[in-house]
């Protein structure tokens, strides 16, 4: 069984190299240069097994998920990725496990150009936390208390993917793979944040579910929603295996799609467009920014709906 | 039982604020602003209940540690501590553990003006994952690859301490107060850190034990280290509590002391001797630096002392 030392020497020698990373692993702490001009942006999220993810999650799932669910917070702040720490607590050193992790969550670093600069591994139950660093322009990034009454509400990709997954394993069905990899290999909207800068007034990622998610906007901003139920996004794969009523509850509570949910002013309706068309993420218009507090969601008659229970607590989920 | 909104709440009203913190907790990540000139300095560390502190240890003690341990990482590199961030798993949310927490935690934050900026809070085995930043100018960080040839080896404070805590509480003997005291509420040397810039060369901070620590950096640096072990520092409740032969293990081994330990040129004594003199933490000079790739430690008639075992690793302890 490899000593911790042993470990992160293992670590250290798969971590990429950037040229603004003065020091990565293997010090006390990293030293790191920010760009004259930028600001730091800063997101730090944990995945504990059976809570986050299911038991039988392969490692490598794992390691891409725990980096993403950050680069996806970066993501609804507009920002660049630059690094990343990493702390792993697990019930026993395992080189073959770690060697696993790291193929997914380098795999994913690699793609944003993220380094992996320092953090540490521990004995524990397993256990995976991260914090992901990016950079953006001053007073550029998507906040959440920047929506506006008559803002649209927009919302990337489709949603309710990885709930519908999740439900599918509480019931113990066969889990339908294109769900699966939504839930087990999110993809972080970094391309799709970064081209809304400018565009977009507020973000957020949806990790909660969409109602929830857009009330955290809206009670930071001082407004309401509106949201159209016929308009939200909804994958082939969601469509054949939940019946409408379902469905319609896993897009609006469901977490863990990470899709970014944003409000940007009626003007901006053709540049958001022409970004769809350039090939990236899917951006659909689902509702509207209006005054007041409430998040309210309309069926194609035009009456209010509420899902059976809002959002995901983590802990009560 | 309060929701992790709530509870997220409850946390960002206590934190405290800095100018440099464009945005603090509440959204998806903090946006921050490093001076200019200065480099960001990232350290981030674990705290598991059963591994890194006993079951029954205070909420405040755990918050007070899951801090002091990283600023100790950025006082052996000479940084100065700005922001934190914060990852707290919970069997349950429990608002009264969470307020003794932040008791302690804030308490050291605000000793060191650390402002707590973001993290989250989530389900699972107790476990608090915290990430600190801190300042260095460009190349005045204290490396663990700097130790030179004929530098001195110095020590901060006293050793074996939180070892000696450790040994009572796993013997179920009555835990001597003060240094219980130490394995709760390490004092990170984040002044002692500062005041070394410019006269340490290199230096790291003793948490899996002095041996294994100034091994660290002799492997990094590409030296080896001769110790005195009648020279090594030890605290009145250490040598009350434990016989000679029974410290002399805990000082050289022991985790936990967070102490300091560091490499400076011969002409630096006097220098170093005046922060001493100034009422800052005792610094010790316990050895020096030779070529080789070996720390040895000598007894008082100059023979070669090995300890029965080597430091302290987080896999195996």
């Amino acid at each position: 069984m490899p000593s911790e030392f042993a470990l992160i020497d293992a670590i250290a020698r798969r971590a990429a190299v950037r040229d603004d990373v003065v020091l990565g692993i293997g010090d006390d702490a990293a030293i790191l240069d920010v760009p004259a001009g930028r600001r730091l942006v800063v997101a730090m999220d944990t995945l504990n097994t059976g809570v986050h993810f299911p038991d039988d999650t392969a490692p490598a799932d794992i390691g891409w998920k725990a980096l993403a669910v950050n680069l996806s917070d970066l993501a609804a702040m507009g920002a660049q990725p630059a690094w990343c720490t990493l702390s792993l607590s697990l019930p026993a050193s395992d080189a073959g496990w770690i060697d696993g992790f790291l193929d997914g969550f380098l795999a994913l670093a690699a793609l944003h150009d993220v380094a992996l600069v320092g953090g540490d591994t521990t004995r524990g139950p397993l256990s995976v936390c991260v914090t992901a660093h990016g950079f953006v322009a001053p007073d550029c990034a998507l906040r959440r208390d920047a929506a506006r009454v008559g803002d649209d509400v927009w919302i990337t990709g489709a949603l309710g993917d990885a709930a519908g997954a999740l439900t599918q394993w509480h019931a113990g069905d066969e889990r339908d793979p294109v769900l699966r990899a939504r839930l087990e290999r999110p993809t972080p909207r970094v391309a799709a944040g970064l081209a809304l800068v400018g565009l977009a007034n507020a973000a957020v990622d949806v990790s909660d579910g969409l109602l929830a998610d857009l009330g955290h906007v809206c009670m930071a901003s001082g407004v309401g929603a509106e949201i159209e139920l016929d308009a939200l996004p909804v994958s082939p794969a969601l469509a054949t295996a939940f019946d409408a009523a379902r469905r319609r509850i896993l897009q609006c509570t469901g977490g863990d799609d990470y899709e970014l949910c944003f409000t940007a002013a009626r003007r901006h309706r053709e540049a958001l467009t022409a970004i769809v068309g350039n090939g990236d993420v899917v951006m659909t218009r689902i509702g509207r920014i209006v005054p007041g507090n409430a998040v309210v969601a309309f069926d194609g008659d035009g009456n209010p709906w509420q899902p059976p229970r809002r959002g995901f607590d983590h802990f009560e989920g």
